[in-house]
């Protein structure tokens, strides 16, 4: 049975018509299906947003950065906002006012916790590379101990939030209809081109099968 | 000539050796390939990050949303932060710690005002609407005096932030570059589909050609 996050004042912000969706299996497919994400921190009161990639264990989301960087030394133990996106189309009505977009989107808020344990660490990260490409960490030079101490790993429990999602075509006013304009929807995805193997690669070196595994968006 | 943005405290946010841009055209031309956008606020003291679509007038961006919005109420002469991210692809080392993406992003920051003049509302949604889809604001049922009371158009100066590009393979330790590892990079774009025509279209209304130019990432 899907669970759900509650409904509270800052997960509700959104315009009330567009419905927030709670339930986490919505919540979760968002995060599964789009790395890319914004992180959201105050520092001195003012608002930052940092571009990030996310990737999510059970009930919570983590992210990385490097340990010498002040975003993420902000974020340690910081209230932040975590918000993934994705554009699926631009929605073309009859007047200005009812153009749109199919987009699916989540917003999640909580406190960041540091995780500590280097193993734990190497084992979050493992997770995030094989999440995008399966058994790739296992094939790497293993990461050295100055490699997880300069790499700091953040998470966040997927405890309050909603997601909002639009799909299909315009709701244009019903007079509207009767005139000849053309409305329509123009799809939008994200296109996963062919690998360039870098040019210092081994001979003999194949192309692993999980590096065409990836898939977003 | 161009112009650049004065290098602060919080625009050199990012790691030092990941070098950030301040020139006027990179920030630009980041700005014009996507829409998406992310705006950050503080309200009671904490982040929050809503997804949203900026256009850009010369040295200000702009983006709309409800007048009713409790986001968009409380950006209004408020601090933000805006966030344009485009991710261009998964570089892939020969370590976990040196895979990393390719993405062009700007982080802006500012205080937003409101547009206050009906009249000027109405040509800053044109702008946007004719900036994805040249003309087509014209060609629409003109947006009633009551659509434009219920937008609201934000926008800020181009005055602090910062671009920050990253492009081309993986850049691994000399020691790694004798390992049997697979390195690359898998490129990501963002696909423009063909456009799906509202079944409510009437007879013999054709699809314009500007239907056709959207163009972004």
């Amino acid at each position: 049975m899907s669970s759900s996050l509650p409904i509270t004042e800052r997960s509700r912000l959104r315009r009330l018509h567009q419905r927030g969706h709670f339930d986490r299996d919505t919540i979760n497919g968002i995060l599964d299906a789009q790395p890319q994400c914004s992180v959201g921190y105050v520092i001195d009161g003012k608002p930052y947003v940092t571009p990030s990639l996310q990737w999510r264990e059970g009930n919570h989301v983590y992210w990385h950065g490097s340990s010498a960087s002040r975003t993420m030394r902000h974020c340690k133990e910081a209230e932040v906002c975590m918000t993934v996106s994705i554009l699926d189309g631009f929605v073309l009505a009859r007047s200005g006012m009812h153009h749109s977009v199919n987009t699916r989107s989540v917003m999640l808020f909580g406190k960041a916790f540091k995780v500590e344990d280097p193993e734990e660490k190497r084992a979050k990260l493992a997770n995030f590379v094989n999440g995008l490409f399966p058994g790739r960490y296992e094939s790497l030079r293993r990461d050295h101990d100055q490699d997880i101490k300069a790499t700091m790993v953040l998470g966040m429990e997927i405890a309050e939030g909603a997601a909002k999602i639009r799909t299909g075509g315009p709701n244009d006013e019903e007079a509207d209809y009767d005139l000849p304009i053309w409305a329509g929807v123009v799809p939008v995805t994200t296109h996963i081109g062919a690998p360039i193997p870098d040019e210092r690669n081994l001979e003999g070196v194949e192309m692993p099968d999980h590096v065409g595994a990836l898939k977003i968006g």
